[in-house]
C-alpha cells in the first residue's frame, strides 16, 4: 500500500465553504493529476489520508478553479474538523474502501441475523463518520424488516457504548422521557424542579427540535443557557439535583444522532430503532429509573393502546436485560398538552405552572404532577402511594419554582432572542360548535413555517382545546411569526387547513 | 400553494461548476432570503419551480458568494440540463415533498407485497429523476429482503416501459447477453456480424463498464461510433441486419441506469433485480428470442450450478409471461474468454477470431461459434441442429469479418483514441507449475487501476492460461498503461497480487 501511497499526487487542503449537513465532503478539480476517472465520479466515496489520519468523504469535482485549483482538495465544514489538519498540508487521496462492517449490512440485507460483534463494529463505523448516508440508510431499512430481540440488545449496548457515559454517586437516578409528537407538552420543565426539590437526582438530557417546532432542550434555552459539558452538567446536578440540559453537547450516543439524520428524511420509524435509540442514551447517562410517556392518539405518534402496549413490552424487554428499571404509562394524545407552541410560548407555559398563575394551563399542571408522582415513588424512603400529593406539596408551595430558579441560575444565563412574535394573527372557527378534534401534525407543521424553533419567538397560542364550545368567527388560536415572509406563509398554511375539527352537540370531553 | 408561492422570493438560476454525479444539486447562499433555516439544512430535498416546471433537487448550502449569491440559486450540471430553463430565469425553491410513491417503498420496508400500480409509480418518478439516491437505495434494499413472482412481473413491465420502446418489422429478432464478471470475454462482437451475415435480425444494443474495465460499448468503439440514437439504428439495422452500438444513448430503461449506479456502490446484487435489469432492456428493444449466457466459476457472478439454475428459472419464468423466448446456457467462467482485457486489447482479439489470424484466441472463437450457433437456430428455415456448422461457415468463410466491416461503416469512423499504451510491463511467474486459477475479480481490478476502459489503450495481454505449464521467471502477462503514475500504480497493484494460482502437476486441463 506504501508504495501505492507514494505514486499519488500530493493535494494541498484547503476549506471550502459548502454546508454538506452531517456528510463528509471533498471537492476535487476535474484538471486534477489525483483525479483518475476510471474510478472516482461525482457522489463516490475517497478515502483521504495525510500521517497517519484518514477520512471517509463523498467526492464532488468541479470545474471552478476559484473554488478548488488543480493541486487541491477542498474540505467542506464537517470534514475538515473531523480530519483534523490545518488548511495548507497536503494530503493524498484514494478510491474509499468501504468499511469491512458493511459486509454485515449486506448480510443483514440479505435477511441473516448480526452477531452482537457485528452490530458492535457496524456502530462503531457508523459513529466515527466512516459510512456514507446511503450506506446508513443500507443499514436502518436493512434492519427495518426484522430484528432479533439478541440484535436489539447489541444495538442498544453498542449504541450506548459508542460516546461518554456518565456515572453519578447516587443509587437512585431517575429520568422521565415522551416520545414525542404531541404539541407544548413541556412537562420534563414542570417535573425536573419537582423532583429536584423533592431530593431524588434527575440528570435530564434533552433534545432541541428536528421535525417538531420544539424541542425541550430550545425551550429550556429561553430560560437558561443548555450547551453544557458533561464536567459542568455533574457540578449542576450536584448542586441543584438537576437540569436541564441539551443532550448533544454531551455527546451521549452520536451513533444515534448520525441514524436519526438518516430516518427522518426517509420517515423510517420502527419500534426497533426508537428503543434502542431512547435506551442506549438513557443508559450513557446513568440513569437507574426511566419513566416512558407514550402519548396515544388519531394525530400522535401511536394510535392505538394496542400498539402502545407492543411497545412498552419492548421497552421494558430491554431496560430489564440491562438492569434499567423502566416505567411505561400511556397518556392522553389527542390534543396538544398547554397552550402554547414554540419555545417561547411553551416557556410561558412552564412558568406560569410553576408560579401557581391563575391562567396556568391545567393539563400540562396535571400531567406534570402524575408524571413527577411516579418518579418520586422511586424514592425509597417515601411511603408507597405518597408521591403525587408530595409532588402538589412541592408544587404548590413555591418550593418547585425556586428549584427552577436555582437550576437557571445555575446553568447561567441564555444568549438567544426571546421575545415573542411581533406579527400574529388569529385563526377563526367557521362555524359554531364544539371542539372535538385537533391535529397535532397540522399545528407542529404550522408553528415551524411560522418560524419555530429557529425564531424562538414564533409558535402558536391556543385558545380552545377538545371539548370547548365555539361560536363561528370566535379565534381558535393566535400564530405568532418575526418576519413579514414567515407570517404571509403561516398565513396560507393555515388558511388551506387550520387542523380543528367541529362536532354539532356536546360529546361529553367538554372542560 | 399558489399563494404560498407568491410569498417566496425569486432567486436566479446560474449554473455552478460541480459534478455532481447523476443526482440533481442546487446551492444556495446561506445569506439568502430564500432559506428558511427551520425546514432547510445541506443534503435536505427542495423542489424548485419555474413556470410550470418542477425539479426535486439534494440542497447544498454555501457563504462563499463567489460561488452562489444571495439572490442566485446554483444548478449543477445534471440539474441545469433537466430543469431545462437558461441561466438567469427566476425560480422559487420550497422544501420538497417528498413523492407520494414512497409511501409504496415504506410499505415493501415494512414488508408488504406491493401492487402492479404501486410499482409503476415508483419506477415512474425514479425514471423522473425525483428520488434521492437514498430513497433509490431504500427501495432496492426494501425490494431485496423479498420480492414475489407478481412484483418481478410489474417491475421488468414498468422498467420496460420507462424508456424508449423499439419495433421491428422482422417476425424474429434475436439477442444475446452475458451477465458479465468474465474479464475480456467480447462474444457479442463475434457472434453479431455472424448472425447478421446469416440474415437474421440482431440490433445488439450492449453497455459501457461501470466496474469492469471493458464494456462491449467500449470496445466497439475502438472501431467505430457507437454513440447512435435510435433512429439511426433502424437504418443501420436495415441495412445490416445487425450493430453493436451504447444502448445508453437509445434510452432503452433510465430507471434501470438509475437503479444500477446505486446498487454498485452499494455491492447490492439481488437475482431479482438481475432479471427484471436484462429482461426489461431486452424486450424495450423489441427482442423476441434472447440467449443468456451465464458464467460459472470461482470468481465469476455465479460459483456453483445450483446458483446458475436457480437464476436461469427465474428468467425463464419472466421470459415466459412476456412471450419473449429466453434460452440459457452456462458456459465455463474460471478464467478470461480471450487473451486480451481492456478495449484494444479485446477489440484486437475480436478481429483476430474474424479474420482468422493463426494467433487468434481459440477459446474466444469456440465460445462465439457456440452462441451463434444457438441464435442461428431460431431461423426457421435453418434445418434443426445444423447452427454450429452455419456459424463456423460464415466465419471461416470471411463472410463474418465483412458483415462487420459493413457494420463498423454503417456506424461510422470513431473519434476515440484507440493505440495500444506505450507503458508496458510484464508480471512474472514466481515458481515452476501448472496455471490452476485464474482470479477474474483481480484482474479486472488490475487492468482499472492501469487505466482501462477510460484509456482505451490500457489494459492486459494474457500469455498464460488455465492448465498452462509455465517456469519460474516466464511471464504470466504484460499490462499496458498510457500514464506513468498509472503505470507506477498497476506494478504497485501487480506486485501486491497477480492474480494466478499454480499447482505442481498437470491437471489435466492443459490445452
Amino acid at each position: 500500500m506504501s508504495t501505492i501511497d507514494s505514486a499519488r499526487p500530493q493535494l494541498k487542503i484547503r476549506s471550502v465553504a459548502l454546508d454538506t449537513g452531517r456528510e463528509n465532503v471533498v471537492v476535487i478539480s476535474r484538471r486534477s493529476r489525483a483525479l483518475r476517472p476510471e474510478v472516482f465520479s461525482g457522489f463516490s466515496r475517497v478515502e483521504l489520508r495525510c500521517n497517519s489520519r484518514t477520512l471517509l468523504a463523498t467526492l464532488l469535482i468541479t470545474d471552478d478553479d476559484a473554488l478548488v485549483g488543480p493541486d487541491e482538495i477542498g474540505l467542506s465544514q464537517p470534514a475538515l474538523r473531523r480530519f483534523a489538519e490545518p488548511a495548507g498540508t497536503f494530503a493524498t487521496v484514494s478510491p474509499a474502501t468501504p468499511p469491512d462492517s458493511l459486509e454485515a449490512v449486506r448480510a443483514k440485507i440479505r435477511g441473516e441475523t448480526l452477531s452482537d460483534q457485528a452490530i458492535s463494529a457496524v456502530i462503531d463505523d457508523l459513529a466515527h463518520y466512516r459510512y456514507s448516508d446511503m450506506e446508513i440508510a443500507a443499514f436502518l431499512i436493512g434492519s427495518a424488516s426484522f430484528m432479533t430481540s439478541g440484535e436489539l440488545l447489541a444495538l442498544t449496548r453498542a449504541m450506548a457504548n459508542a460516546g461518554t457515559q456518565l456515572k453519578w454517586p447516587e443509587p437512585v437516578v431517575v429520568d422521565k422521557h415522551c416520545i414525542g409528537g404531541i404539541p407544548g407538552n413541556r412537562t420534563s420543565m414542570v417535573v425536573v424542579p419537582i423532583v429536584a426539590a423533592h431530593g431524588l437526582t434527575i440528570p435530564k438530557t434533552s433534545s432541541r427540535a428536528i421535525t417538531s417546532p420544539a424541542g425541550t432542550a430550545d425551550t429550556m434555552e429561553v430560560l437558561a443557557r443548555v450547551n453544557v459539558g458533561a464536567e459542568e452538567m455533574k457540578s449542576i446536578v450536584a448542586a441543584c439535583n438537576g437540569c436541564v440540559i441539551w443532550g448533544g453537547h454531551v455527546n451521549l450516543s452520536p451513533a444515534d444522532d448520525i441514524l436519526i439524520s438518516v430516518e427522518r428524511p426517509l420517515s423510517l420509524d420502527t419500534r426497533e430503532q426508537m428503543v434502542a435509540s431512547i435506551l442506549s442514551k438513557k443508559l450513557a447517562a446513568g440513569s437507574t429509573h426511566l419513566l416512558l410517556d407514550l402519548p396515544v392518539g388519531p394525530t400522535a405518534k401511536l394510535s392505538s393502546g394496542a400498539e402502545a402496549m407492543r411497545l412498552r413490552k419492548l421497552f421494558e424487554f430491554v431496560g430489564d436485560r440491562f438492569g434499567l428499571n423502566v416505567e411505561v404509562i400511556t397518556t392522553d394524545g389527542r390534543q396538544p398538552i398547554g397552550n402554547g407552541i414554540g419555545p417561547v410560548l411553551e416557556a410561558r407555559d412552564v412558568m406560569a405552572v410553576l408560579g401557581n398563575e391563575p391562567g396556568a394551563p391545567a393539563d400540562l399542571r396535571e400531567k406534570s404532577l402524575r408524571l413527577a408522582a411516579h418518579l418520586l415513588e422511586y424514592d425509597p424512603k417515601l411511603r408507597g402511594g405518597a408521591g403525587y400529593q408530595r409532588a402538589r406539596e412541592l408544587l404548590d408551595s413555591g418550593a418547585a419554582l425556586k428549584q427552577m430558579q436555582k437550576i437557571i441560575d445555575a446553568q447561567g444565563p441564555t444568549t438567544s432572542r426571546n421575545e415573542l412574535g411581533d406579527l400574529a394573527f388569529d385563526v377563526k372557527a367557521g362555524r359554531d360548535g364544539i371542539v372535538s378534534a385537533i391535529d397535532c401534525l397540522r399545528l407542529n407543521r404550522l408553528a415551524r413555517t411560522a418560524g419555530a424553533p429557529i425564531n424562538k419567538g414564533a409558535g402558536i397560542r391556543l385558545f380552545k382545546k377538545i371539548g370547548d364550545r365555539v361560536d363561528q368567527g370566535e379565534p381558535l388560536y393566535r400564530v405568532f411569526t418575526c418576519d413579514p415572509s414567515e407570517h404571509d406563509l403561516a398565513v396560507a398554511a393555515a388558511a388551506a387547513d387550520h387542523g380543528y375539527g367541529f362536532a354539532d352537540e356536546p360529546n361529553g370531553h367538554q372542560r
